[in-house]
């Protein structure tokens, strides 16, 4: 009979050892560390120094787009800027931290604000991707009537022409383009600052070949975040940003009415349907979703495992999980 | 030692089960028909009626655009048309089942010819996404040297409106235009034409709840389609077509030299990056890849398998997944 438990107990540690992340969870010496580093080499990479489109960012340019960044000028009653929503400043992580951002006037936009973070390393901006990069992006919040008011493009570049400095740094900027002060170049700035807005996470040592970057728990984290199959939808060096996804795939969103990608297509199976989010700086991005419902990252984990992948977590594979996220914020913003 | 070895067995049937698929392929009780229904419902859906894009395209419009989708006058010596590399005629499946299609002129193409049938549902064009709809693809192949060749649009339009019928085709299909010949309007028309060539397979009418409409093998393959992770990429109703992933993500790809995503955004992390195939009518568009080295279906699993999941697929696993494939064809052009 102490036979039979004896090989019992090998049995059991097989069927855990079958499953992976659970048993490496409890017990990291499963653990290969080799492939681990090599699995993510190859899912996410470390982030490149260079943002898409950045080949013409002098450094003039960049200065015009962090000042416009931070222009409340850019609103109907000169009270927000870009960075009212995205905030940028020393602590920050490109975002507010509310569920909705108040506009100008008042008004709450209608999908949480997303940090501008790396924000050029996404295939397409805007929770529903409708604008292919950061240039087009920037022209929409301006005129938004609910975020920063301004009733045309006219109007706008009327306003900055008038303003001191301006025509001099547009100048500086753009300076093949007569006038230089169009609402394509204002765009065009804006995106040169933001393509500087590149992370330099914990993560990045570690994909770079450095093992001691992440703890023996953080590797934990992250493979269970690929056994689980977290990293389906979120890889590349952003850990997602690349395509869309239906918002609740082994079961329907409770909170779903928001109709997502369908606003832009108009077809039937791209409701709920929304841009697979970034996860870099994830630990300080609060709330979470297009909605902004999640207020902690382990009520969005949990939500998101059971609702995309139909997994129920163990207290085990989040905490890890938690772990692991934290190593994905910019070093300089990682508490 | 009877009652160890019947636990023995007991055990190993339990580890099977953990597995899933496995034992499902072989042993089909297993299979919850109603949970996997339910899963493809939510994971995929049925194919929408009506593609993004298409709410003025009248009937004129999409005459014109068949008309135009066969016109081997957009060819620079008048051999080939859009239909040349991507054949919709009877018992074609939008494809030339070609590695690489050549050019008016004899030069090949770089990159397989992909199937025009549901393109429109994809969230871009190309195998590198550098097209963000059917209007703007349309305009690339007929001035591109080893593809069509002609010269620049303006001989374009010259060439077609010198031609009997198209003037008025033109002005009946674009009515507010002056003038109705631009290469704008002959793009839209192509991309009309193109959007009615929307599917209808057996996999329709089973995920709109006819059990009936696929095999207990189909169900299978559908079943390990989706355990295996196969579905985390290629999902939606097209399955696929909604993102960007690295082709070779557990291990390089061995025929690498395609930098893909990289020639459009010049980002490191973009190089061997490409558009997820969409798999409607996959058993009927061999040969596979970006680079059309993959012959049949099979293999094409088989090294998706393995390059993008890590996984080794058994027989049985790899025959059910290609019955269920064939359920994707449409329905007149299954054989």
């Amino acid at each position: 009979m102490r036979k039979f438990l004896l090989m019992m107990v090998v049995f059991l540690i097989g069927i855990a050892c079958e499953e992976g992340e659970i048993l490496d969870v409890e017990d990291g010496d499963t653990l290969d560390e080799d492939e681990l580093l090599h699995n993510a080499q190859q899912i996410f990479g470390a982030l490149p120094d260079v943002m898409p489109g950045s080949e013409n960012d002098t450094p003039a340019r960049v200065t015009l787009g962090e000042r416009l960044f931070h222009e409340t000028a850019l609103s109907i009653n000169d009270t927000q800027s870009c960075a009212s929503c995205h905030s940028v400043t020393a602590g920050s992580a490109g975002v507010d931290n509310l569920q909705f951002s108040p506009g100008a006037e008042g008004q709450n936009g209608t999908r949480n604000s997303p940090t501008v973070l790396n924000a050029g390393f996404q295939f397409a901006q805007f929770w529903d991707g409708r604008s292919p990069h950061l240039q087009d992006q920037a022209k929409g919040p301006i005129l938004n009537p609910v975020e920063m008011g301004m009733p045309d493009e006219q109007t706008v570049i009327d306003k900055i022409a008038a303003m001191a400095d301006y025509p001099q740094l547009f100048a500086a900027a753009f300076p093949q383009s007569n006038p230089p002060i169009t609402y394509d170049n204002l765009a065009e700035a804006i995106a040169a600052f933001e393509r500087t807005l590149v992370s330099n996470a914990r993560f990045d040592d570690y994909v770079n070949g450095d093992q001691a970057a992440l703890s023996a728990e953080e590797k934990q984290g992250l493979k269970a975040f690929i056994d689980i199959g977290c990293a389906s939808c979120h890889d590349s060096p952003i850990f997602g940003g690349n395509g869309f996804k239906k918002m609740g795939r082994y079961s329907m969103y409770a909170n779903g009415t928001d109709y997502g990608r369908f606003e832009v297509t108009a077809v039937d199976s791209d409701k709920f349907v929304f841009k697979t989010s970034p996860l870099r700086n994830i630990a300080l991005t609060h709330p979470y979703f297009h909605d902004g419902s999640a207020n902690t990252l382990a009520a969005a984990v949990t939500q998101m495992a059971s609702l995309q992948l139909g997994v129920t977590l163990t207290t085990d594979q989040l905490n890890a999980m938690l772990l692991f996220l934290d190593a994905l914020s910019d070093k300089q913003l990682a508490q």
